[in-house]
């Protein structure tokens, strides 16, 4: 038999692979106490559980609730997402939204339409590894790009862009909070990133999962909204941090002309979207839940996220220092006391605290001295136990 | 913008776009009364919605149900649906078995992974569109080989395949009742497919969503048991044949040395399929419900395939044949009058019936002098009152 060995089959995606078949091991098989940092979900306290079941109740008592649908998304959902995003950096019309299995079918449906074998990618360095995997699974090139604490570096995009001689197809950027990095691309670059784009004729895959959970700092315009219009720009959304992501709900907002594309393509990946799902979400939205939701949110993830700068503060003030996010979920640590975060990562299981190594957010296997922590699924008192286990693993090692 | 022209954002796809557009406006935006033929969905009245609801009440309560998904599927899941096969035809093992967001999903992760440009793929003619369509999107090519009333001619097969000069990396087939044409591959058909598959190393897609819907005539062996343990042999199954499509769940059985594989392409497709769903089917099959609501339907089927025959014979007897379906939803109806049935559609539309043309499932266009029924998704008399509306818009078209 002859297996095409995938090319995110490698080294990158079979880490992210060991650490997801042990965050299945913690979710569904647990066999002693772990603190999870690893994952990006919402905490299980986060998720509107009992709303969504009282929904459940009316909504999926009706066996229409169990068709096929529509493949560009259920026309109630569409009515309630476009009436939710109005007024907001978001807001849109029906042509221009396509409901997706999540804000990964987005991308996967971003690089069937538009990457073909060899066609250069920029991604973000570090950047969300399924984002990158996608890419590479249709045969992009990816050039990476550093991420500072003002997001995506333009001017070393310029320059690096520049020395391939070649135009990128795309710029997959994650503008607010960034996954992993917690970075926020500043006003000026979000700009800078638009008319670098516009210059090379690249498309700009803005991927924008955390934007609603901002909990301190001043608002930023999406990158969709400041290049409104412009069919250069395909936005990713998605329900997966702000209601939950098991529901696998996500839209993507772009040029109204790529949407019979977009319903082509995914007639060929998925038929359409589980509409059980999309019913659920359309009620919690026509019910006015998701403001006070979010509200909610913000203001626990903001304790939580202060939780962990103390307890890193405490515990990792000698050897490593760490970003400071205002909202999403992740925190990005760089020790520098030279211990390797990927050998860190089974001692750190052992001692009862998983997170996910940087070289699992670089397609060339960067940041073997970076990890990611997800602040936002740990209560504080957790928060405090799972940093201490963290460097009780760190000296383990360096011994 | 350099927008890529996908293969199959060509005529077949554009063809089924249309026909699926119209289904949407008639499912979602309904103007008129319209007898619905076209779509493969089970029947509103068969799908079991009060059950699913009250399993929906309690199971989504839990903010774990909410949660992302193990990617290879939901433990629960993977342990009830291990039980339900247990005895039949597609009794399996956990190593096996991956969870995908319906057949759909299956056939996307089977191209992703083994479908490289230009490689050979044999399509049954006529097909599954989205089937050959997702091929075509990893670029394939196809090689159309005939049905007759003993399914694909596997005669033709070797003599198309060796016309060639090449051997195909596929074999896509849909054995049981297939969609669009209602035939079964007989018993020595499914041998001599896979002594051909095993000649060439091709692999076999046993794309079964029909199989428990047999409602007369012998149980035939699943191609996946025939094959058992051959790594040739890639099955997607579903529910949403049996249970509902718009839950969006199904499976692949494998060999397991492709389990990594699928699960690193599915990360990047979806991350995992929708959890909800996943946990209203687990208590659906550990409730035991599976069998009484198969036994229901396949009683129902019956009725209806026999309406549809018997009203095709009153209307259609001087100008028509078609097949004679053991089992699952569809018909397959060859005109002999000339008329061709995708400028049919639209009068028969503006009549108030729906169904879809031959050429949407040929890539190479064939059979416009047919089309596909569906026969499940409606009650008797309204199969009555449909056909003779089919026969009214026929009647128009050849004056």
């Amino acid at each position: 038999m002859t297996v095409r060995t995938l090319p995110y089959a490698g080294r990158a995606a079979g880490l992210v692979g060991s650490v997801i078949d042990s965050s299945t091991a913690l979710l569904h098989r647990q066999t002693h106490d772990i603190v999870r940092f690893a994952m990006g979900s919402p905490a299980a306290e986060a998720v509107p559980a009992e709303i969504l079941a009282g929904i459940a109740a009316v909504e999926l008592s009706r066996p229409d609730a169990y068709d096929y649908a529509a493949t560009e998304g259920d026309p109630p959902l569409h009515a309630a997402l476009l009436e939710s995003l109005r007024g907001t950096s978001d807001e849109t019309t029906a042509d221009r939204l396509t409901i997706t299995a999540g804000g990964m079918q987005g991308l996967d449906l971003f690089c069937k339409i538009f990457v073909d074998p060899g066609d250069l990618v920029v991604v973000e360095s570090p950047t969300y590894t399924n984002g990158s995997a996608t890419a590479l699974s249709y045969g992009a090139e990816l050039l990476e790009v550093p991420v500072d604490v003002d997001g995506l570096d333009v001017d070393e995009l310029e320059r690096l862009v520049e020395a391939t001689g070649r135009l990128p197809k795309a710029i997959y950027t994650i503008p607010t909070f960034q996954n992993p990095s917690g970075a926020t691309l500043s006003l000026a670059r979000r700009h800078r990133l638009l008319e670098l784009a516009r210059s090379w004729g690249s498309m700009v895959i803005d991927d924008d999962p955390y934007g609603l959970l901002r909990f301190e700092g001043a608002q930023l315009p999406t990158v969709r909204e400041l290049g409104a219009g412009d069919p250069l720009v395909f936005a990713v959304r998605t329900f997966s941090k702000i209601v939950a992501p098991g529901l696998r709900v996500g839209w993507v907002d772009t040029d109204p002309e790529l949407q019979p594309l977009l319903i082509n393509a995914k007639q060929a990946m998925d038929t359409c979207t589980n509409l059980p799902a999309q019913r659920l979400l359309t009620r919690f939205l026509t019910g006015g839940h998701l403001d006070n939701h979010l509200a909610t949110q913000r203001t626990e993830y903001k304790r939580r996220k202060v939780a962990m700068h103390e307890a890193l503060t405490r515990s990792f003030g000698d050897i490593a220092r760490w970003t400071d996010p205002e909202g999403g979920f992740f925190l990005w640590v760089t020790l520098e006391n030279g211990v390797d975060t990927a050998a860190l990562f089974e001692v750190a299981l052992a001692e009862g605290v998983a997170f996910i190594p940087g070289p699992a957010f670089s397609p060339s296997g960067r940041f073997t001295d970076a990890l990611r922590l997800c602040f936002a699924s740990t209560k504080p008192d957790r928060i405090h136990e799972g940093i201490t286990r963290l460097r009780r693993a760190v000296d383990l090692l360096a011994k």
